[in-house]
């Protein structure tokens, strides 16, 4: 086994380059998923990812539609000399091919979907997020499939609305509960706690999104001939929203923490081993001053507390008017054992108590994601950990994300399939943010990781 | 003379669809001085002013090129029996030809710079804010122009930029003393206290805006990776708009009402006469409720008292991610003794002493109008208050306006010269919102007014 292992590290090592002129193809396609402008482009990302998929080799290869944007499946069997396909572990790959809008873009030093390499790094929106990981995961196969010995089942489940909150996704996953059956899913799009540092994912935050609009005068109102006498839109969303923390950064909505899993002192001292600490986030994210509830650390603020944030806000224009309306989309992350519908429930029951009788106002709840907790003593996870530790050279540390992929708690929910999360992207790699960027000598790395990852659970045999 | 003014009188009722089509071409320039989109439209409405000037006989027609929008000028000599013009007062017919942005344009019923009548109400936006006042005020000189008794000098100075604060007046002003000398405006830019109810504004708010752009983190951070450790811009804002007013509804700024002058008996019982209680106010603005200080009434609490409003917000966007920045645009509304300069001061301080070190800030000071305070018992509105008399068949109220007209104050300190202030709009006449409309009977009234006016001044000597 060894030996072939070794073959398909060696076919990685010299098809580096085409892989990577893949990647750089497949990032020039700008599939923005949550802009109906892109709609076409979105598509030819899909098409594109089924095209690779064939290329490698794949079977029953489709590109599913859904009432948004299609979700690319293959499959490949297991070959060679682990045993028939029928015994072997089933591994589903996921990711997803769209990314996030390059807003604002005139804050970019390179075209956000012109992929370019200064140094070490690759420039482009999509890079880290996730389709460096998605073609990472593409080559892994093609390798141990060239090198003849591919030990497990894998099956790619690779979508387009995983920015927009995957909204067609549980559909989908109940829909095609036999084509999806697999022991494991291996998600490439966590990231690194810290630059060359192997990291396993363990948690990741729960999210959900609602867009509040608060409605005062049936019209703009000229500012002079009633202001003072009419309760300003913006004013009472600012008021909202500023009632919605304590001074001490704590949320206020009634009973948010109730469901709240406190962290025991093992799990903070496994968490302190994480270097993000006030000094590296504070350079990250470029405040003059780190915000929040200061009991607890940035890499326990972020992974193991709920966040409550305002992603938007709008209201009115550059002319002497009291607005009719104004708006904000209100998003929170949350944390085991908190859902998305109790903390939509939780904001509702804030915004009825507190919104002032001077206006009309709506919430319409957007999208949720569970919350996600893995077993770090898995089979899954120690394969993962032994095949880090083979590429990097070193032991992996074990995180808590802040981030959120709906993927991963549907398809345990909905399939009882775990995931086993790992990623590209460090502290810095501006996802969501202008100049995004994947360091390519991870991004390698990572290829051989998922080599060993795969070949490893078929060891395990 | 009273047989002159009656045949000026019969001429401007001979002549009312020639000066309405004059009107209607008028607005169907969109002179929006704010929007650089809008510049040649701007132009064109001075070049149509300063033609029209010409046509009534004026002399000395020019358009005076300022930094951004030009000012017309154009003067008319008093002629007939009245005796020379030398003699004769001077009176400066204030008025602006630029408009306020449409928007929301979706909300309009008909196209915004499209005139339509619909029973007794002119549609355009612009139509009482200030294109009718202006158009009346030709027509009115011209009737007396064509009776052959024109018995004052007049003087135009319609500006296009008073939508955006009038920012090239003052300069404008000062070097233009001698052209622009008279005794008395005339300002057709207020309004009426109520529909059929003829009014004379003595006091006009004054304003102030600002724009606030608080800055947080250098790039717009993963709301996931982020949420919980940075203090978001669009919170921050959100909670110094919120702590700008107190619960009560009166405005926290340091030192804010200090200089407010407060309201006596006598004051309080003659604003008492002006229907705008809290029935008509509240369907006025279609709002569920009224809000501001409950010990004032609406009248006082829009004319006599200061307000604070936002008139913008805006960040972030519909994406994952906590913004970069956030801003918003603050505006305020003075009553003697505050001034412009005192007010952004304590804005300033206000937000010095609040803003979280989590962040950093900028407050720009955009622009301001001083208060209005006129004398009620001056010849020049004894004039005016026997021509709105004679005009309406009733007394006139006397009004204190919550609007701003930056020229009046300017006027006043810089060249001497107080204005009479009239108007055609009512309340619900949609002044800055979708639908302005001009009601057709009272911008008649409103010639004749004029007229008398003028005449009443010759008289007078």
């Amino acid at each position: 086994m060894t030996g072939t292992r070794e073959q398909a590290l060696v076919y990685a090592a010299n098809n580096r380059n085409r892989f990577l002129d893949e990647l750089r193809e497949f990032l020039e396609i700008p599939s923005i998923s949550i802009d109906p402008a892109f709609q076409q482009d979105v598509a030819r990302a899909a098409l594109w990812t089924a095209g690779k998929l064939k290329e490698i080799g794949a079977t029953e290869v489709k590109v599913n539609e859904t009432g948004m944007h299609p979700i690319v499946f293959g499959e490949v069997e297991a070959m060679g000399s682990s045993g028939a396909a029928a015994d072997s572990p089933t591994v589903l790959i996921y990711g997803h091919y769209d990314v996030q809008r390059p807003d604002p873009v005139e804050e970019w030093l390179t075209g956000p979907f012109d992929p370019v390499i200064k140094g070490d790094e690759l420039y482009c929106r999509g890079s880290v997020d996730n389709k460096g990981p998605i073609v990472a995961a593409i080559a892994a196969v093609k390798s141990l499939v060239e090198a003849g010995s591919l030990p497990v089942n894998v099956k790619f489940m690779i979508e387009g609305e995983e920015e927009v909150g995957s909204p067609s996704l549980s559909a989908f996953l109940t829909d095609n509960s036999e084509m999806l059956s697999a022991d494991i899913s291996l998600n490439g799009d966590a990231g690194m706690a810290a630059i060359d540092m192997p990291t396993i994912t363990y948690t990741m935050r729960g999210s959900t999104r609602a867009r509040l609009v608060v409605k005062g005068p049936a019209v703009d109102l000229h500012s002079g001939l009633f202001g003072g006498l009419v309760h300003n839109p913006i004013q009472v969303l600012a008021e909202l929203i500023a009632g919605m923390h304590a001074a001490d950064g704590n949320i206020t909505l009634p009973g948010f923490y109730d469901d709240v899993q406190p962290l025991d002192d093992e799990e903070r001292a496994r968490l302190s081993k994480i270097p993000r600490d006030e000094t590296v986030c504070r350079d990250l994210s470029g405040v003059p001053e780190l915000w929040g509830v200061s009991e607890f650390t940035p890499v326990e603020r972020t992974g193991a507390r709920p966040a409550l944030d305002i992603l938007m806000i709008q209201g009115g224009a550059d002319k002497s008017a009291i607005p009719s309306t104004a708006q904000a989309i209100v998003s929170m992350r949350l944390v085991p054992d908190q859902t998305p519908q109790t903390a939509y429930a939780q904001l509702l029951a804030y915004i009825e108590s507190n919104a002032p009788s001077t206006v009309t106002w709506e919430l319409e709840y957007l999208d949720g994601s569970g919350t996600v907790w893995t077993d770090t003593n898995s089979r899954w996870i120690v394969a993962m950990s032994n095949a880090l530790e083979d590429s990097w050279g070193k032991k992996p540390v074990y995180d808590r994300s802040g981030g959120s992929i709906p993927a991963v708690s549907m398809m345990r929910s909905l399939l009882g399939i775990d995931s086993v999360l790992i990623g590209v992207f460090r502290p810095g790699d501006n996802l969501h943010a202008p100049n995004e960027k994947l360091h390519l000598p991870s991004w390698e790395r990572t290829i051989d990781t998922i080599i060993r990852f795969l070949d490893n659970l078929g060891q395990q045999e």
